[in-house]
């Protein structure tokens, strides 16, 4: 993985923006936001969470000063808990205290939750100012790459958002040599996804080098990294806003979500949730005709060490209430993204409700 | 004005929508939702406020369920301080309550409060939903056409927000009947400023015709209603998100939302604020060699029986921190909308504060 940075285009006209992956990226990270045109006359803000705040954020405050940027920084929860409304408020007030302009850009040093939150104050701070994602997880190799920024109502996940794309995505993977080993099986639940959903010998892949991953092995992970930004950002460029073939990267996030907002922000993990949401949508495309679907899938995640069952209390019917508040609910039908063989999905409109309780059921350890 | 009602075009490629401009159109609600393709399986949320509900709620509520749709409705006060993250908060809760979903549409009835205030809420819901400008203000002629939604920071007026383009604006102008009289001339401000930056003869009609506009006749309001939406829907046509020639629909504003800012939401109509920033922009303008300018563009203001001065006591080192504060304040440059002549305007990088500042003094009463 040393030496040469990657760098992937996503494709948007002129809204299109680099991926770079490499190692030591923070270090040339002044260089990096010259390049895409950010001004240093207009103060910065990065955001980013108390968990990575000790270990990066003087780092990058230091490289982008040194660079000739005033940089202010703020430092929010780590946590779901932290894509609240009231967080963005705060946020909004700290840009206009630092005196935030036009012409400046939002830094998002962390994952995917401070991704979300700072990218939904860069979009709507002054009607829209750059972005920059730096991502410090794995998990964040999918939420930093195309454009969705949002913050939760207590009712409902990513109800309060936009498209925003950014700037720039560095993705420094040195700073995921920090991450806690259950972040580190987290974010591979989205890795394995994009294989899941669009590319087979991918998702086999993820199988067999499981354990390479899970031990952040530096060759794997940016091969891994690489090919599941790569997926995403095809996927992104053919379907900014999620009019049709987008919808395909919801694949275990429909019941994922639910398990979030039911179990409370924060028990799961996003990784985790969808990977009981991947199972359960197995499950339901086993139903649907697809022989051997669920144990094939359960075993890639499961290499994975992700969960795929559910705590036996929990309340099927608070789940179907919260997957009918979910933006994939709609005109009356509940939208699911269903698998019918590794690597290829259906959008099926026609899912019966009963079949996702059924389904939800069987799931309980 | 009665007959058949007269439809604009504002030209955004894919993003284009129509203004259609008449008397009774509200009882043909359901049909022009329709025609612009809103489906009736989806539920609608009409927001208003509390001195528009009384007059006009029902009516919609009445004609929308009769052409097939669920409605639910949303009353907030009327006035400046509905345009609040804590408003919005509110409605968004509501919306998710209501069931709403992605081929929902939220609908404003009312004036440039509601407009903006719905407008962020379908803009931010689920990632963006549909939204529909049914203004009662002669005001709205100008806040419902461009796409420019927020709510107001306690720091600074319209700091939260992005662009989202209404389906359709639909003005009955049957409605401005109803207009409490100051409420018309804070209206009448938008419509004489777009002959201020674009076209002389219409700013001289609108002065000739001040006793007619001003007594809300028909066929008056009807002609500078159309051209000041015309005037407006060419101008974001060809910039749509202020790049550059868009920001001319500024004039007035820099001080004008400073006034409103500093007085405190509420105390001075929107209108009536940048009148008294136009004037400003008007003495500028002379200092800067065009002669006259300043008696001519109050003479214009004054016929409308709009202010072209402020308090004495108004705290001149405030006015120009909030204008600080502004969005118009990029990379240490103040920018001003500076009348050259009247008709034409140029956005100036160069103003000093200091003149600003005299200017200010020099407006007291």
């Amino acid at each position: 993985m040393a030496g040469t940075p990657k760098t992937l285009t996503v494709e948007l006209g002129e809204r299109s923006y680099p991926i770079v992956i490499g190692e030591g990226l923070l270090d040339q990270a002044a260089e990096y936001l010259k390049q895409v045109g950010v001004p240093s006359k207009s103060p910065l803000l990065i955001v980013t969470d108390d968990h990575v705040a000790p270990l990066y954020l003087d780092k990058l405050v230091d490289v982008l000063t040194a660079g000739g940027y005033r940089v202010a920084s703020a430092v929010v929860p780590a946590g779901e808990s932290s894509k609240s409304l009231a967080a963005y408020d705060q946020l909004i007030t700290r840009a206009i205290e630092e005196g935030l302009d036009r012409s400046s850009a939002i830094l998002a040093l962390g994952g995917g939750v401070v991704g979300d939150l700072a990218g939904f104050v860069a979009a709507t701070y002054m009607r829209g100012i750059r972005f920059v994602q730096v991502p410090t997880t794995i998990l964040a190799h999918d939420s930093s790459v195309g454009g969705k920024v949002a913050v939760n109502h207590p009712l409902a996940k990513n109800m309060i958002g936009v498209f925003h794309q950014p700037e720039l995505v560095l993705y420094d993977v040195e700073t995921l040599r920090t991450l806690p080993p259950r972040e580190v099986r987290a974010g591979l639940s989205e890795m394995v996804k994009h294989g899941l959903i669009w590319d087979r010998d991918f998702a086999y892949w993820c199988q067999e080098h499981a354990p390479r991953l899970l031990d952040l092995d530096s060759e794997a992970l940016a091969y891994g990294l690489e090919k599941g930004c790569a997926i995403k950002a095809q996927i992104v460029s053919r379907d900014e806003r999620e009019n049709d073939l987008r919808a395909i990267l919801n694949l275990g996030h429909t019941l994922g979500h639910a398990i979030e907002a039911v179990a409370g922000y924060g028990q799961f993990l996003h990784g985790e949730a969808i990977s009981v949401g991947m199972a359960a949508a197995a499950r339901l495309g086993e139903e649907r005709g697809a022989a051997g679907l669920y144990a094939e899938t359960t075993a890639m995640l499961e290499a994975l060490e992700l969960p795929v069952t559910l705590p036996a209390d929990m309340d099927t019917d608070a789940l179907m209430a919260a997957m009918q508040r979910d933006k994939k609910f709609r005109e009356g039908q509940m939208i699911f993204v269903v698998p019918l063989e590794v690597g290829r999905v259906e959008i099926a409109g026609d899912v019966k409700a009963e079949a996702v309780q059924s389904v939800i059921e069987r799931l309980k350890a």
